[in-house]
């Protein structure tokens, strides 16, 4: 490991560390309107869920490390205290790029971006209309994080409505990942697009708790073959099968065979348990992993 | 659109309504002590990088929406204000979400999901050996969103030392997001790899600010063919090609070839020069498709 302290860089290459290993990052993509009524548009990735109840957004313009300048939307949410944070989808993506331009105040970033801007229902922001998703939020804190080029300010918005295209959603109602295709940003110009094979499901932990990894037969732990992802799942279970589901899962043709073939050669014989249990918790078959795997007595 | 009001919905609905939409969220994975020295490690999605001067991470354990209570995290942070943060891989995902189980107070998860204790240089929390990143953090405050079930906790970090694994850094000394192989989380079960085909990138856009959509030509501002990321990086050029290039363009075969095959059909010849300018724009040759798209006079 390579060890890195605040003091011994500069302010940009330890924003460049950060920004690469906090990844990937979902994108606010945020409009803001200023005392006049101009309106600004700008993505940043500095942005999170963080409260269910009240429900709660949080972004973060950064000072400018060049000149300790402050961005328009910063500006324009002290002034007044309003916005609405779109979700970023691929389909949109490069537009939301040339949105972060700096362009100067007053000029708006929906013409430049090329998005139809339509009247919010609560706030004065307009929201996208080519968007998926759209939060028209109240502003209820600005806290600054620092005063130098760099500093953060957390920008706290309460969610007052949530609009859904109802194409991202799947038959029980609940948004499809597959369908939101939501991008993320990571460092330098990198970017992640949550689709396809990048997606994947692991069901949550038991209520009733896993026996842990620490439980497993010391032949598991060990294992040359398991990965940790393998432990993992093996380790999520409440109990171990019976003796007598044991033994019957034992009576297979593929365990005798199994133990006629290394019936001298026990440490292959764990080896090749381990393989075909891998296997079956590459098919998501956590019960047939542990019946194969307490075959080794 | 479908509009939702948090007034209308439970907790638990608009929690999900959230927790699908704002996404993919980076995965704090955080090592906490309570006052006797009792270690704690539990992941957290709602968390984000929010300041680099200082350099500020953030997460937020949530009250338990079925009975109001409070996380171990949430306690040990109150009792010892330090932390160390955690970035979660692939490698290591179904382990931390063993993790993830309510197991007791006391209970240490580094024995439960399986992971090695290392000693921290400036904070009492232990890191994880197997993690590729881990941020040293000193706990700054701890500010509360709301006081009933589903209410975050906005746990603000600033970080006093950062270890990386080397083999994540390229040859430049930058962060690889291909070789952090980063896991974020979205909504339900699901989790998204920033890897392979899922990872692209994004020129920055230009500090001479860029035209803008609304400077395009109106055929290719209107084009069936281009769509609006193919829109959002046209705008992103400074000016256009000039007259003399445009012309000595004009002269190369595919180019006369198509006007001749559309001398009596000018729309067919926009349409065929958008679709070049498109293969052109996918190849990110971003100047040879204006040199395409400006020879429709």
């Amino acid at each position: 490991m390579k060890t890195f302290y605040p003091k011994d860089l500069s302010t940009l290459e330890f924003y460049g560390l950060l920004q690469g290993a906090v990844a990937p990052r979902p994108i606010a993509f945020v409009s803001s309107v200023d005392s006049d009524g101009n309106v600004n548009l700008s993505p940043f990735s500095f942005f999170n869920l963080f409260s269910s109840q009240p429900p709660v957004l949080i972004f973060s313009p950064l000072r400018r490390m060049r000149d300790n300048t402050t961005k328009h939307t910063l500006e324009n949410v002290l002034e007044v205290p309003e916005v609405v944070i779109h979700i970023v989808h691929f389909g949109m993506v490069e537009q939301m790029s040339l949105a972060s331009t700096e362009y100067e105040k007053g000029v708006n970033e929906f013409d430049k971006a090329g998005f139809t801007q339509i009247k919010s229902e609560q706030v004065r922001p307009p929201r996208i209309k080519e968007a998926q998703v759209a939060f028209e939020c109240r502003v209820n804190e600005v806290k600054p994080l620092g005063e130098n080029g760099g500093a953060g300010n957390l920008v706290i918005c309460e969610v007052l409505v949530a609009h859904v295209n109802e194409e991202v959603f799947d038959e029980s109602g609940k948004i499809d990942p597959r369908k939101l295709d939501a991008v993320a940003r990571l460092g330098g110009d990198w970017y992640c697009r949550a689709s396809g094979a990048s997606l994947f499901q692991i069901p949550k932990p038991l209520r009733n708790l896993g026996i842990g990894i620490d439980q497993l037969p010391e032949d598991v732990r060990n294992s040359i073959i398991l990965n940790g992802n393998n432990l993992g799942r093996l380790g999520n279970v409440a109990a171990f099968p019976t003796d007598a589901q044991i033994a019957e899962f034992g009576r297979s043709a593929e365990i005798q065979e199994m133990r006629i073939r290394f019936q001298n050669d026990p440490d292959s014989l764990i080896d090749h348990l381990h393989l075909l249990a891998k296997e079956a918790l590459d098919e998501d078959d956590v019960d047939r992993a542990w019946l194969i795997l307490l075959q080794r007595t």
